[in-house]
This record gives structure tokens, sequence and C-alpha cells, in this order.
């Protein structure tokens, strides 16, 4: 695997990567449409999180763009004068695409590769209009909550794969990101691989290969339910997996509930990038190397208490989500 | 300076390298407004020019998202299933800022650096916002005329400079994109300087370094005005440069028509980027490796003709416009 950089030195360690979840910020059955309650919420907590020891006062909106509306730019230049620089915990975003680029992905199987095929070449291109116009409305939703957000769409930044794994990738430019002080916004992409031609690039697999570099102090996956459950979350007896453990070779298994059958798990069958398995298995790659991951419900106080870190000391009885862990 | 790849090899050659001008594709005084008139019939004569030798027949678009007023994709993939793959001449595409970025970088001061400065911290996130915000319209306008445009933004690509001179570009990127039939879509951006913190990287510079290392056949600037005067094109009496040489040493002098005064060069007071002056010096940069520049007003026969490549052979009586050439 090839990065441009080996060695990495981070001015300032990485506290978290949060995964916003396509289904958790998108309307999952709404051609590409924003869950804008959800993803409001989701950058007030980002910033309460970030932003946590230092003593801020009013919100600084880094997005000075036309807003439906209103013709002239809002921003008051004022009242950054007095402004004292403020101490943030860094944090990477990375998100899906929910009802973005699924459509225009699966209608020319991009995933399979086949550049000289017209229609994939076609799809390729609108499948990356469709993700990066979600990830411009995530930069500036997370702008207008003064988070200092920079958008990293991963096949202009040179990642690629080879049979679909990752050959390629610049994490170089996301640590000088890190270390000017913004918040690098990555996003899962079609990308160009060696032998495919080209291919989906999850945003899972994304946060896995920066994980490994990074070296976060936790992991967050933002999603639409509570967690991981033994079975889809909609059957009526679903139950959440609080806690799976994962050993030294990558297998895991569930600590809390204690259960005597096998778990089945919940694979949503529109989802390109695969479901709840390649979620807990990256998850799990994660783990692997130390590193906490928490699987929690969007916008809810789970969530705040996930990405607020807290949970690396203790997991309330009430916290509702699905924390995974190595055990040596 | 340091580049990824030193030694280039395309697949194929570069025809053209072609830059939008803020002016011609976005109305000046109006803040963040795309001159769609403009930018439909630009893309138009790009795809024309680009497709020019293929038995190409209806237009395949390759922007399959949502349009103001329509809730579902338009897209038939069906048209798409007994296309044959165009052959087609490698364009790159670079854009100003125009109307969008300039009130953000202006406010702040971002070409003057200082990252940890509040104010500029913000204004870089802001102006990123309004300059990738326009480069998403563009990519759009362009897929919808069927050519496979992809985004590449300069900062997330890795671009930065060292007292406002590029330090590191992400060529190795944009050839990628080119070797697999892709049309990439740079424009002027906010990136780190190593020095300063952080600056503008103006269009017009990355075009200068494009050039070096991809060696295009010839480079058109799409502009308001018919070309380079010899004072500020508002004025009654401002004769237009048709055809200006460059000396060994990068000095240039006026061909066409024959002067005897000095030549006054308008630059307009809100170009935070430099304006004609800054134009021609990077034009003669680019005509000194032996490559032909246009400057010529977009969305004109002038430009259409500019783009074409004819004018390589020769330049008629009745084209406006002016040329800008080596002479050894």
């Amino acid at each position: 695997m090839e990065t441009k950089q080996t060695d990495i030195k981070l001015k300032n360690p990485v506290r978290c990567i949060v995964k916003l979840g396509g289904a958790a910020i998108t309307c999952k059955n709404d051609f590409e449409k924003i869950n804008e309650g959800n993803l409001v919420t989701v950058s007030s907590q980002l910033r309460e999180t970030m932003m946590s020891g230092s003593s801020s006062g009013s919100v600084l909106e880094m997005d000075w763009s036309k807003r439906p509306g209103i013709s002239e730019p809002s921003v008051t230049v004022d009242a950054f004068k007095d402004q004292q620089v403020l101490d943030y915990n860094s944090f990477v975003v990375i998100h899906g695409a929910g009802s973005f680029g699924h459509f225009q992905a699966s209608k020319s199987g991009v995933h399979k590769g086949g550049l000289n095929q017209p229609l994939v070449k076609a799809g390729f291109v609108a499948t990356r209009i469709s993700v990066t116009s979600l990830n411009l409305e995530i930069v500036r939703a997370l702008a207008r909550e003064g988070i200092p957000s920079v958008a990293m769409s991963p096949f202009s930044c040179g990642w690629s794969t080879r049979e679909r794994n990752i050959a390629s990738a610049d994490v170089a430019t996301v640590v000088d990101a890190l270390d000017s002080g913004f918040v690098p916004v990555l996003h899962g992409d079609a990308v160009l691989d060696e032998s495919l031609g080209c291919t989906i690039l999850s945003g899972d697999l994304i946060i896995s290969h920066l994980a490994s570099h990074l070296k976060p102090q936790f992991v967050v996956f933002l999603t639409d339910v509570f967690g991981v459950y033994d079975r889809p979350p909609s059957e009526p007896n679903a139950i959440l997996l609080r806690e799976i453990a994962v050993r030294e070779d990558g297998s895991w298994f569930v600590v809390k509930p204690t259960f005597d059958k096998k778990v089945e798990i919940s694979v949503a069958s529109h989802d390109t990038t695969g479901g709840m398995v390649t979620k807990i298995s990256e998850a799990a790659m994660i783990a692997k190397l130390g590193i906490d991951v928490y699987i929690v419900k969007a916008a809810t106080e789970h969530s705040l208490m996930a990405l607020s870190g807290k949970l690396r000391d203790k997991i309330p009885e009430d916290w509702l989500g699905t924390v995974i862990r190595y055990v040596s």
C-alpha cells in the first residue's frame, strides 16, 4: 500500500474520526434529500464536543455564501475582531452517501468497473457530482456551526484502489489540513481502480485506513438506529448488541448482552458498499489497533455522549449504542 | 518545486488547457451568481471542439442529479447501451472565481496569510465553500453536455505554495484522470502557504504550472472582453492587441497592431489575483514553452475558433482576440 508519507507526525493527536452515516444525514427514500434536522443537530453536537474545554462564546459562522431567499452575504466581520484563537480537539469527518450517489452508482454499475463502457463512465461522473454536492452541503452545515471544515474529496485527493482495496491514499494532505487547524471532511466516492478501471470506495474503508495511520483516540459511527442488533432492527424482537469484543486475529464476539444463539446481521439490500457486516468487520479492524469504536444513533443524547469521549472511562448503564473494543 | 511525478507520460497528449475566466462565467457585480447563458454556450463549444472528429450523435448527459423543480432523476440508461466509446481530444479546464470567493477572500485577507487569526481561518473556510460551489456547478454544466468532467479542487489535491509560488502540486492525479478519459476541472482556490500560512492560488498560476508539465498543444483564456487591450477596454479608444510576441527572456512586445507609444494595461481593482498584467505575464511564461496562447471573448464565434485549434495554422483576418506566441 502506497501513501505519500509513511511516518506520520501530527502536531496534535487526532481525538476522533467520526462517520456521518448516509442513512443518518439523508432521507433514505427521498432522492438526494438531506435530513436537515439531523444534520443541524449533528453539526451542533460536533461543535460542542470539539470545542469542549475552550471558553468559546458565540458561534462564528464560516459559511458566508448565499442562502436561499437572501441575496447578500450575512457575515459580520467585526465579530471576529476580538475573537481569541480557540483550542479544540482534532476531528476528522467522513460521510456516507445515503440517497446521494447510490442511484447513480447502481444504475451504471460503477462499483463493478469498466470505464471503457460509456454508461460506466457517465455513471462515474454522475456519482461524483451527487456525492460531492452532498459533501458541499455537509461542509456548509459544519461551517455554519463555526467548525473550520474543508472538503477533501477522495478521488481528487488521489485515493485509488486495486481490486477494491486501497492502493493509494493521500494521508499527507489530510495531516497538513489537521496541522493547520482544519477539520477535513471526506466521503465515500467513485475512484480509479488499477485492475477494474473504477469502483466505489466506501466511507468505512476510508475510516479504517485513516484510523490506522492517524491513530485517533476513538472512532464514532453515527447511524439511524441505536447500534448493531442481532437481527434487522425493524424486527420486533431485535436486541441491541451493547458490547462486542475483538480478538487479535480480527474475529469478534458479543460480550453484552449474553447469547446462546448465532447472531444474525442486518444487511440493507440497497447498500452497494455492504451493510452491517462490512461495518462490524471494519470496526473490528479499527478496534484491533486499540481504538474504541462506538456505533450510535445520530442526533441523540447517546451520540453526544459518544462524541464527548466520556465513554472511554465508563459506559453508563443507560447509554444506548454498541461499543466495539479490543480484548487481548 | 515538488511534484509527485517528475517524468510525466500521458497516454494521449493534452490538446488544450482552457481557462474559464471568472468574469466570463459569473455575473461580476451580482454576489455568487452564475452567467448561465455564457456557461451553457461555453460548455457546448467545449463539447463540440473536444469531440471533433468523432461521429457522435446525441448528447449523453452525465449529470443525473436533481434539477430545480424536478424531484426524480431524468436519466435514460438505455441511451448509453448502444453507445460507442467516443474518441475525443484531451482537455483540462481551469476556472476563476468571479463573483464567487472574492468577497470572502477580500473581507478576511486570506491572500495575506495568518491562519492563526480567527477571521483569516474563517475566511479560508468561507472562500473554499464559495469557490467549490461554483466548481460543482461548472462540472455539472459540462456533464450535462456529455463531457466527462471531474472536480479536482487544488487545496484538497494537495496543492500548496511558498511565498505565493507553487511549492507542491499534485500533477500525477490530474494525469491519472486524463489517462482514464476524464476532463479534470480545477479552479483558483485558498491553499496552505509554507511561509504565510495560507494564500490564494490563482487559476492563472495553476494553468502556467500545468502547461509546463502537461505540454498542451495550445492554451485558451476565455474572458469577458475580446482580448488584451492597450488600455482599459471600457475606454472609447481602447485598441485590441491582436498579436503579442514573447522573447526567450520572457519579455514581450506587441506585433499587431503596430504602436509608437507605451502600452497601458487594465487592472481591475477588485481582482485579488491581479488582472491583465498577471494574465500577460503568465501567458508569456506559457508561450515561452512554444505553446500558443489565445485570449478571447467567451461564448462567441471567436472562442469557438480558438478552442478548435484551427488558429495554430492560420489566424483569419476577421478573428477577434489576442494571440501570444514565442519568437526565437
